[in-house]
């Protein structure tokens, strides 16, 4: 128990900004003068629509969406998107995969259910740690798209580039690096991502999608799938997750706030640099990615054995650090620094690193 | 703009009980002495896990549901079980569908998708103001399941029995009258319920389903909507809507702090009375449903004529009411009454429509 903040490393959910918190506490029982929590409102209201819209405008702001690209807010998170994406584009019937993590593989599975699915690279005997290059990418000729995840969030790894996929579509699964740094919306045919890490909290699903990949539904898919329709209700077929909405607004207005995207990729250069430079320079912890394909989101390493790992995560925990303990495939640490960590919070980290190293040599 | 509260009949989302907003607005920056906010916490660490487990366990100490059932807490809503139910129940490739207003229209025509769909009723050419009895329902012999809506919030009718199916396992979508009245799980197969109208926020399906109905998937469906694999990770295969359940937990502990469903039922029955008592002694508005398919939750009526509709709608709001405005495929004022709306709104709402009555006649 206690009265003070941690430190939350989590992956995802994860750590929001205090002006986002307190925005949303403030206006818990009456927002904006409408009488009304959010949570409250109908979403067919014009109170709510504003809400909508300011928060699809925003997006389309910061992330400098072009005009011919679609912006849905859905249920399900990213996971729902590894079949949807699948059952709305795959027409020729085959897509290629980059798999660099679990979460691409998880995608080119779902996917496979749907279409004849290549594995245009794999890093899995590689233990995940490399992000290929465009030689090491065998994309085939004459398919509906080419999908990669940009950043892993198990394994700490980052695309610092855009392949090239011989003219297919690229599907990109942005979950944990999306509103990180100014990305180029037009080398993409979907962008999605779910809003828990650096967005927002779970349960909401953003897709950005080219306007011509959006083609009348097949018959046999779910309604909730089906982007054609989202696209024409404005993602309010149903109910839409709400509130996650509203949260995901809040938190582009304090990125607007902050400086947008350029400002933000400054700062989670400089956290992960204090992280990295650190790593680089002692000989207690081993750092999980390869250099050149190094995460500035998630920071992974190892201390020496498993206990010392056990040790370092029940110690950060005491010292007011949660959520340090690396994912169960990987074990070890894992610091997950989004948007909403401030920088303070990571040195407060290498501090405790370069104790812990000190006392456990 | 007010600094008061207002009342909202809204048919969903919808008012919240004040306690509810309450906890959720003490606790956003610092939940329980954890140091976060619910919306921070990963879903996979020992603090969201207890508020997890205990939702599961305080919603079935509240409907009193057998050990044979599962619990799901998954994305979308109630609308993406309208196919989920289908592609997880049809064996046979057979279902019957009572259709006695839009939603259990839209689950009709989205399980007709994934299957042979009869209709065993239908309501729409009387308007959807009647319940079938018993006698008035077409079902056939050696089909999967039959599916009923409990409640239709868009012409404020409810069942107030339970048919018999031939031995059919009875799906139910109980979106807008779970948890405003005491029912006998055991008669049901399936019952499923968004969580925006008497539990909570959108975004969030809660599914029960007796044991023997979770087979092994097919292989050609969406993970998100395998229901054995959802049972298997216990609604954790991917990120839950985490906050979401959060705030169903918080209308959870309410509704136990207020009685349970015996309680909540007495203040429907009361709360409804109140409003239906009025329209069955005046002679200006004219009500919808039929007054033996009359529902609790939602009171539908019109005034006399479309322009009196509008004054309606529109003095209600200056007199602090909202979202009084009947669906656009009905028309006229719709009164939703749900779990957290005070007897003192409703009485608000009968001295307000006896005032304009007076006024308009």
């Amino acid at each position: 128990m206690t009265d003070k903040r941690v430190y939350n490393f989590s992956a995802g959910p994860s750590q929001l900004p205090m002006p986002v918190l307190e925005a949303a506490r403030d206006q818990m029982l009456n927002y904006n003068g409408s009488g009304q929590s959010v949570m409250e409102m109908s979403h067919r209201s014009a109170v709510y629509q504003q809400i909508f819209d300011e928060t699809k405008a925003d997006l389309k702001e910061l992330l400098n969406i072009p005009d011919n690209y679609k912006i849905l807010l859905l249920h399900g998170g990213a996971t729902q998107q590894f079949g949807t994406v699948a059952l709305n584009l795959l027409h020729k019937g085959r897509a290629d995969y980059i798999v660099t993590g679990q979460f691409s593989g998880k995608a080119a599975q779902e996917a496979s259910k749907f279409g004849d699915v290549h594995i245009a690279y794999s890093g899995k005997e590689g233990g995940f740690k490399h992000i290929p290059s465009q030689d090491e990418l065998d994309i085939r000729d004459d398919i509906d798209y080419v999908h990669l995840c940009n950043n892993n969030t198990i394994y700490g790894t980052e695309w610092n580039y855009v392949p090239d996929t011989k003219g297919a579509p690229l599907v990109v699964d942005m979950s944990s690096d999306i509103l990180s740094r100014p990305v180029d919306v037009s080398k993409y045919g979907v962008i999605y991502a779910g809003a828990q890490k650096n967005m927002g909290i779970a349960g909401l699903g953003v897709i950005i999608i080219r306007e011509d990949l959006i083609t009348p539904h097949k018959e046999n898919i779910q309604v909730l799938s089906e982007y054609d329709t989202m696209v024409k209700s404005d993602s309010m077929y149903n109910t839409p997750p709400a509130y996650a909405i509203y949260v995901l607004g809040l938190m582009l207005k304090w990125l607007k706030s902050m400086g947008g995207l350029e400002e933000m990729q400054k700062r989670s250069v400089a956290k992960a640099k204090l992280l990295y430079d650190y790593l680089d320079n002692q000989d207690f912890y081993i750092p999980h990615a390869e250099p050149a394909a190094r995460s500035n989101m998630n920071v992974t390493f190892t201390t020496p054995n498993k206990d010392l790992d056990a040790k370092f995560v029940k110690e950060s925990i005491e010292a007011g650090m949660v959520n340090l303990k690396g994912h169960r495939s990987v074990g070890g640490i894992r610091a997950s620094i989004y948007n909403a960590m401030p920088i303070e919070g990571v040195e407060y980290l290498v501090d405790f690193m370069k104790k812990f190293a000190e006392e456990n040599k």
